[in-house]
């Protein structure tokens, strides 16, 4: 039944489900052990996919390229990767650079306190935005993994934030010189790999986006894991992120409040939390990827990665079909009315009345438990 | 549906349902805001609860008597209680008493550093043993909520973890002299209204009670809130206390990782939690009471009471059916299945393959949640 | 020693040090227990503070008129209120709204489903924006606290976010139509009172600002302990807003990370975090109040209440003269120096030298530790 | 200063201060990162160590021999490390086992599901131990990082918890079988790299002793990080470690609470609780080694490691004075006085007096904080 599955949970392209090369392609490692699986070539990893259903891959500049390569070298991998594209149908709707793998990272990128890193993070990612336009990337994605500090002697925080709107500001001016059809998504993280990251949330990313030279050509990328981390609900950013038309992309996956960046599995470990995130994406009728950010547990060979990624696609299907149901269903719609009368501005109000209201959420949360458990 | 219902769910005394007088009590006070509801007579929640099909209730000497009642309208009180108890057939297993509201014990009860307060501590718990016991109590909770501090300045941990071991070997003493049929279960929690509480999870209440006069008397009484506020799994906490003899009671509910005690409806925020902690319980056979120590959201008047209440006994039977379901489910049980051959303890070992292995939990855990859902 | 001196951390009234009403006069309540001190007037706390050396009280409307109290009574208490603030030259720089007390806010005052509990929240603001504005307030800070959730299935986020806009522009025009010479601080907090709050942090407010009608009139008042329970650096949050010129006001206090609000004595918890905060507002010359948002514990009587307001204002003062001692310390001013040389945009950029070098981080944090240690 | 000095806090081989091979031999590779620095080799460490006053040094079997070499090899090794101990004077007091890195490891080591695993794993522990016998230690300390899941589908918690008892009784068995003058000290860590790790605080692991065969060989190792994690008080668990005669080693460090394992340098991120463990450390005379189980950041060059080293036991020397300090401050003790009067155990109590008394905490706390500061 997972593996494919006549039973209406099929994904298929134009459910825009997208996964990151990296993602498919993570082989294991962690602090604290070697890698357990082999390198997938990024043609294998298209190909399969597109099996699964999906609609497309995003990458760092070296998923792709690695790090080194001759500039034939790298024409050869991007002409094959894109014949594969082309022979599978599948799409890259958004690419970003890796500037946190190498040890010149160490210090941020974009902040670093080293000028000479920041001049070469930025040649890094004019190149990686180059190579993102050249697969038919409309979006790109910063992650700014390493712009932090492990102690706050080290940088004056103002200082690090107008170095990296800077960095902001040149890559936008360096679009619009070259006429690339490209948006930009800022994509915030709390902690991890450093100790403070800075601009910790969608929120602060959504602030410092009005303070930019280009406002209009950046908005966010949230990711489920690292709102996460800080204890803090997704759905609500992504929600303030789609008011202020500034959600320009989205990473799903799980992650359990208050610990290292676990990356799970989208809808297995917060189910409640990843309905809600389904719901106010399709009552929105968001249009954009719906993009997996996530990798298989250290425990799996290649087989689970592949479950991994069918059962990513799957869950989120098994969602938007309950959402649909959460919107029908009578008797949670009678609860969620209010009368509609206006109240007058000045009152009286009849305050009697309106402390010993209840509002009924107890029995609606129940019921939504209950959609959510398959047995309403 | 949800309130009564043909389905299947239906909760019946043999199921142990439980409740504190203080849960469906709770007048919707909190640090920030005056009750929202009426305070309701103990002998109306007795009642209610039994049409409800609970099996119980639970107090601590406060929620029924009140403090400064006289002898005469203490006995008048209970007499009361009684004879409702008698009337619904409904039970009280279980008996506590309240340490934390009275100023007197702002610095702690049982570690207070003024031994009068230390002197009263006992007396007022030994009441409450009387009263538990006359009610019919087997079980007797002991939650030290004040017991901590905001500044480690104030108290050596160890003087305190003393002065707390002498009081639970007073009242271990006093059952025996007393010889009442009643065993001791401590409640741990991290923080809450103390800045840090001593003893704070089940780990450390299950290691403290190995230093006590009469460990075969005590064990331990675990919360879900209490363990996820400290971000760990409830389930491996429960599972420690079973194979230790020690899981003597349980408090039941839910809560968001990190952050103030919230005692929410069971199975509310993590049905997955829920739902291996319920396995646990119920593949252990374990035949304690199921106590919901939870209250309904603060936007609820009484009739949100009664579906907070109602739903916490739903949802525990809903998840019990979907264990049964994974208990017989041949693709579940397939991946479950280890080869049964027992390994050479001197090897030689084949590294290639145990490296080389996968373990299929992505698939296991897909199966999991689909199960959960309900789409299985 | 601490309650005086002539030790140079006598703090006086140039050094803008503010409490609340509601933080001196804190009684002590808790989740789980009875106020534990008794209320103190007004005009005490007032004339105790001046005593100390603090610039003035901030204060909730219903901290100063109680909620029903007639235009008469009112009109009494803030005369009297006034003389007191003559008499001890002390001020009421900022000014604030009770919303969360009342059971009629319990889903909330400017978010409430309730079109009546919306528009009787604005009326109540209105009023006490008269009566800050009347006692001299030039910022008027609103904190949300009841706007929030326990169940996304409650609202959804997106019409929540639209009912707060509304509410903060009906606000600002209020202030406009009165010619009030008033500006609007926002405060967020992640949780506590509600499961989930709107807006959760500093940076989720400072993007919400940018989409209002007078966004000029609108800053943020961050709080030490609601960033710190996401587990957020709190000193960068506070370097965005007073990069964006939205720093309005400021909540000092101290908090652990992860758990229920505190609202310790300021640097009582994590003084190295307070020591960057001080350098921060100190670097910048920020000429706002240091508005102390804490109470004293609940072991405390009122002597206690006032050690800790002494030991707020002294602490402050202690990590000032430190922040001046780091500045020329000649041993960290040369570790934080770089080459001032500007690298080529386009390299060749020496890769290798780049991966090598180290930044001496720790030696400097070594130094700034001992620095705070007293020990250099 | 720093660096050597002349102001009394020169660590000297008495004060017990060890370091593990495997800490200053970082080389600061993190999930999204290359290593920065070369290995290095381990003879080179322990003569940098003792020149900085260190005591002993701890490892892992791996940290010294490679995984995969011949006996040959291995002894040729083991020959020159202890030639340059010899040499240098300097102890290895404990030893562990590398039960991680290895992909064989990837579901656990003494709880993996395949039982061949559990079998090397005792294998490779059983030849670690008799590597650290013959390096001179007396102290063995299990970390079970990999003892956990991602999820509990694929484990019942009940079976692991067996599987890691058998692990330790087959263990304790073996030192005896040897007659080796051993200890075992239990580590636990409650997330990171497994979602959830089995016995995730010191109480559980305290707990989990007393089930054993041998409990009187078994002891814990207690770590800052690890307990922090949690958002635990780190020195109430070593009390309680203490207080059963069970502190057989300890992992000193910092982290800051809910995020990834930082293992930064003690002191630096939580200066009150690094003085308050160090309090309770020499208060009690505790006669172990002061283990500094952390690393230098992932900015730092070689030159950065020795002085994260140097900087780990300097500030541990400094706390050490400051309690002194604060054991014979006449103000501070003053405070902590309480009146010996024994009260009678059966009143009446003075509950007036009770809840109106006040506990001075608020003063205490600030005496401490500025004696932390150096003012005092």
């Amino acid at each position: 039944m997972m593996r494919g599955g006549k039973d209406g949970y099929q994904p298929r392209p134009e459910h825009h489900f997208t996964f990151g090369l990296w993602t498919v392609g993570n082989t294991g490692r962690d602090p604290f052990g070697e890698p357990v699986r082999f390198s997938l070539a990024p043609t294998h990893i298209v190909r399969k996919l597109a099996e699964l259903g999906a609609y497309g891959v995003n990458l760092h500049d070296n998923d792709l390229v690695p790090s080194g390569a001759t500039a034939a070298e790298r024409d050869r991998i991007v002409r094959e990767f894109k014949q594969t594209l082309a022979d599978t149908g599948m799409k890259v709707p958004m690419a970003t650079t890796n500037l946190f793998s190498d040890p010149a990272f160490k210090d941020g990128a974009f902040t670093s306190r080293d000028a000479r890193v920041r001049a070469y993070a930025l040649q890094k990612t004019r190149a990686a935005i180059d190579l993102g336009v050249e697969l038919g990337a409309t979006t790109y994605v910063c992650w700014g993994g390493r712009e932090g500090v492990e102690t706050n002697a080290a940088k004056d925080p103002r200082t690090a934030l107008a170095w990296y709107r800077d960095a902001i500001n040149h890559l936008c001016e360096y679009v619009r010189s070259q006429r690339y059809d490209l948006r930009v998504a800022l994509e915030a993280k709390p902690n991890e790999p450093r100790g403070d990251i800075f601009l910790p949330t969608t929120g602060h990313m959504l602030a410092f986006i009005y303070t930019l030279d280009h406002p209009e050509m950046v908005g966010v990328n949230p990711e489920v894991a690292h709102e996460r981390m800080a204890g803090l609900d997704f759905s609500h950013a992504v929600a303030q992120a789609l008011d202020a038309g500034k959600l320009f992309h989205i990473d799903l996956n799980g992650q359990q409040v208050g610990r290292f960046d676990q990356d799970l599995r989208f809808g297995s470990d917060d189910p409640k939390g990843a309905f809600f995130l389904v719901k106010l994406l399709e009552d929105s009728k968001w249009p954009g990827m719906r993009h997996f950010d996530s990798h298989a547990y250290r425990t799996e060979d290649e087989a689970g990665v592949w479950d991994f990624a069918a059962g990513s696609m799957r869950t989120y299907l098994i969602l938007k079909e309950k959402v649909e149901q959460f919107n029908v269903d009578p008797e949670i719609q009678q609860l969620l009315r209010e009368p509609d009368e206006r109240p007058s501005a000045t009152g009286p109000f009849d305050l009697t009345a309106l402390r010993a209201r209840g509002y009924a959420y107890e029995r609606l949360d129940q019921l939504t438990m209950e959609l959510l458990l398959g047995v309403r």
